[in-house]
C-alpha cells in the first residue's frame, strides 16, 4: 500500500508569504509548486524547488490562470489559445529553475478556478493538456508527457487520453464528497472538514481501502494515487503532521507517484 | 564577410503592440524576443518564436528587470540574488516555448536599463551571467552556456569569461560613439542617426572594415559579430530595409552568429 | 437636435499606445478615459485629462475588470464586494487627476467585459451603481451622483434607479441590432459595420429620427443621449470624423449629455 | 505634552496579509494606508480606511514607487512627470475611498525607497510635493495642502516650503541615530532596535524631552510630531504595544498631529 501526499506550496509573492512550506515539505511527498502567475515570484520558485530537491519531494507546476490580485481562484473567460501559451509558459519557467538546481518539474497540477475549470470545460481543459504535450514535445529526446494531477471524474483525464497525456487521480482528504464521486463545493455547509482526527481516518481509508464515506452516508469507492493536503490554512501543517502520522500508523508508505 | 543583424521582437503585450514583427523578420537573422518582463505576454512570445521558426531567423531571450509600466527601460535597484531568479525564470519560459515549436534560444541579450546597468555594474552582470550558466547546467547532457550579446566594452564580458559563458559583440549602426567606444547617451545631442542611407553605409563600414567615426571624427577600430537595428520607432523597418539592402550590396553576408 | 458622441480615450499603458486620441478629442464631446485597471496609466490619464479640459471635452471614468493582460475585455468571476471597491478606486483616482488640471470626471462608463456583465448581471451591476453612489457621498457638499452610460436596456439602468443614481442611455452606430434592441454579438457576421458612410447615416437616424434599422430590416425605435464611436481601430479616427462631420450636416448639434 | 504615533497599515494584497492590522489601529494614532503601488488593494484599502474611521485614527495616504514584488523597497530611476502622476493618482484613490466612509485622508507619507528618496533627492522629492499641491488645489473650494511625513533632515521639507505645503516631522524609536541626525542605513550593525523596553525608552525622551542617544553617544535634539512603529515584523504589535504604554504612563498624550 503506497498514496502520495501533494500540497501547494510557494504560494507568496515578494515579500508576503502564505503557510509553512519548510513544515510542509518535511510532510508531502510531492510539492505543486505556484509558478508566477497566481502566486510565486521567481525567487520564490527557486527558493522552494531547492527546499524540495534537498528534502527528495518530487516537484510539480501548479499552473494558474493570470490573477495574483485573486489568487488565481477566479475563473477568467479567457482564449484557450493564450491559456494554452499562459501554461506552457508556466511550465517552462519552473521547470528550467528545478532543473537548474539538479531537480525537474515532473508533474502539472492546475491550481484554483483552473483546476475546477479544466475539470468540467472541454475548452480550457484541451489548453492545458495540449500545453503539456507540446512542452514535452520541444525536450531533448521528447520524453513522454508529464502526467497531470486531478480528480478522477475530471474532464481533463478524457481529454488527455486523446493526446496521450498521462493523468494522476488523487483525492482530499478534508473535502466532503458528493455520493457521486464529486467535491461538495465549498460554500455548502459540511463542505470542509476540520477536525484533524477526522480527516487523518478519512485519508486512511481513501490510501488503504480506496473508500470514502460520501456527505450523504454512501460508501464510494475512490482510484487515487494521491492525497491532497492543503497547506493555506492556520491549521495546514498540523493537519497535514496528523495525516501523515496516520498512513505511516496503517502501514501506508507515503511515497511519490511520479 | 559575414555580420549577424539582430533586433528586439515582441515587444507588445495583450491588445498592444510595438513595430512590425513580421517585416522585421524578413530583414534581421537574430529576434530578441522579449519575455514578458518588460514587455511580451507567453501567445505574443510563442507567435514571434513561431513566425522566427518559419523564416530560419535564430531567437534570443531578451531578458529584463519586471517593469511593465516602465518598458524595462528604468534601473531598479534589485538584490543580485532575485535578479538571478528573475533571469533564469524569463530565459527558461521562452526557450520551452521555442522548443515547443521546434525551434531552441540560442543566446541572451539583456534589455534596456538591465543592459545598460550589467555593461558596468558588476553584482547585476553576475546576476544575468550566472543564471545563463545555470540554466545550461540543467538542461540534459549539459549543453554549453548560451551567448550573451552585449557591447564588447561590457562588464559583461569580463564577468563572463570567469564563469566559463562566452559573449558575442554587438554594434549600433544608429548610435553615435564616443572616442572611447562607448555609446553617446540618448539625451545628448546627435546621439541618435535617423538619415536611413548613413546609418546603412555607417553599418556596412562596421561590418565590412570593423570601423566607425566616432563623434569627434575619430576612427574607432569595432569588434563586432552582430548589428543591432532598432524596431521600436517609426521608421525602424525602412531604416532595417535600408541597412539590410547595403551590407547585401556591399557583399557582406548577413548570418546568424548563434 | 442635440446628441452626444462619445468613445474610449486614453487607452494606451507605459510605452503602449492605441487610436488617435488628439485626432479623436477634435470629434467628441465625451472622452471615457481608461483608469488603469485595463488601460492607462497616472500619466497616460493625466495627458488625456489635460488634452480634454483644453478642448472643453467632458471626461468620463471608463471603470473595469482588473485585467492589463486582457484588456479588460474577460469576464472574471469577481466577488462583488471587491469590484465595489476597484470601481471606487478608478473613478477616485482619475476623478482627483482631472480635477488637479480643472476639470472633473463627470459621468462613468464601464468598459468591455464589466459593460457586458453589467449591462445583464444584478448582483455586477450592483456594485458598480453602489460604487458611484457612495463615492458621491463622500464629496464635500453631497452632489448628485454621477450618471452612467450604457445601454438602456442594461441591467444598470434598472438597479440605478434603486440606488437613486442617474443613468444615460446611448447607441452604437457602428454595431447592429436584434430587433429586441440588444446589439448583435460581436462574433456573428455583419455586427460589426465598417462602411464610415453607412455608419455616419446611421448615427444621423439615430439621433435625428431616434430609429435604427435592425439586422432583419425591422425599424426600432432607440433612445440615446450619446453615440458611442469606437477608437481602437486603424479607421476609428475617419470613421468618428465622417459621423461627426454627417451630423452637422444634418443639423444635429454634438454637444456632452453632462 | 503631545504625540503622533503612525504606522504603516493595509499593507496586504489579495489574499496576503502583513502584520496585525487591528491590533496596530488600537495603538496609533496615525495609519498610513498603502495605496495599492507597493501593496494594498482597494478592498485592502476600504477595509483599513473603515477600520481607521471606526476608531478615529487618522488616515494618510502612503504613496509609493509602482512595485508590488519589490514592495516598494527598491528604487527605480523614473521620470518625475511620471512619479508625479503616480501620486497624485493614489491620493486620489485613497482619499476617495476614505471619503466614502466619512473619513479622509489627512497627510501624506511616502513609503520604502521612494520616503528615502525623497529625503535627498530634489527631482522626486518635488514630484511628490506637486502632486500633493496640484491635488488640494482640485478639490472643491481648494483647501491647505495636506502635510508631507517624513523627517525633519528631508529634502522634501525644503522642497515642500517653496510649493507652500506644510510639513510635519517624524522620528522612529526603534532605528539607531548618526550624530547628524539621520539614521543609521539598515545593512549596519545596530541600525535596528529590538528590545521593546528600550525602544519604549526612547520613545518617551523623543517625544517628552526631544531628544534622543545617537549611536555614538551623542545627545541629539530631535523634532518630531510624531514617532513612526513598525508594523511588519513579528513582533510589531507588542513593540507598538509597549511603546503605547510607556509614553501613556509618562503623562505624553498620543493623538493625531492632522
Amino acid at each position: 500500500m503506497v498514496i502520495d501526499l501533494n500540497a501547494d506550496l510557494g504560494e507568496g509573492f515578494g515579500i508576503w508569504r502564505i503557510g509553512d512550506d519548510e513544515a510542509l515539505l518535511d510532510v508531502v511527498s510531492s510539492a505543486n509548486v505556484a509558478c508566477g502567475f497566481h502566486a510565486g515570484d521567481p525567487l520564490i520558485i527557486r527558493r522552494t524547488c531547492a527546499a524540495a530537491v534537498d528534502r527528495g519531494v518530487v516537484i510539480g507546476a501548479q499552473v494558474s490562470y493570470r490573477d495574483l490580485s485573486g489568487f488565481g481562484r477566479r475563473e477568467i473567460e479567457m482564449d484557450p489559445d493564450e491559456l494554452h501559451a499562459d501554461v506552457l509558459y508556466q511550465l517552462a519557467a519552473v521547470d528550467g529553475i528545478a532543473r537548474s538546481l539538479g531537480g525537474r518539474v515532473a508533474y502539472v497540477k492546475p491550481h484554483g478556478a483552473l483546476y475546477n475549470r479544466a475539470c468540467r470545460d472541454v475548452a480550457h481543459a484541451e489548453a492545458v493538456v495540449a500545453a503539456v504535450a507540446d512542452y514535452a514535445a520541444g525536450l531533448p529526446h521528447h520524453p513522454r508527457p508529464l502526467p497531470i494531477l486531478t480528480l478522477p471524474t475530471s474532464v481533463v483525464h478524457r481529454v488527455a487520453e486523446r493526446y496521450r497525456v498521462p493523468t494522476v487521480s488523487e483525492c482530499f482528504a478534508d473535502r466532503a464528497y458528493t455520493p457521486e464521486g464529486t467535491l461538495v463545493p465549498r460554500r455548502m455547509p459540511g463542505a470542509v472538514l476540520h477536525d484533524p482526527e477526522v480527516v487523518a481516518e478519512r485519508a486512511v481509508r481513501m490510501a488503504r481501502d480506496g473508500v470514502v464515506t460520501a456527505i450523504d452516508g454512501t460508501e464510494l469507492r475512490i482510484e487515487a494515487r494521491s492525497v491532497c493536503v492543503h497547506g493555506d490554512t492556520p491549521d495546514a501543517v498540523r493537519l497535514a503532521q496528523t495525516v501523515r502520522k496516520a498512513l505511516d500508523s496503517a502501514g501506508v508508505t507515503v511515497a511519490p507517484f511520479a
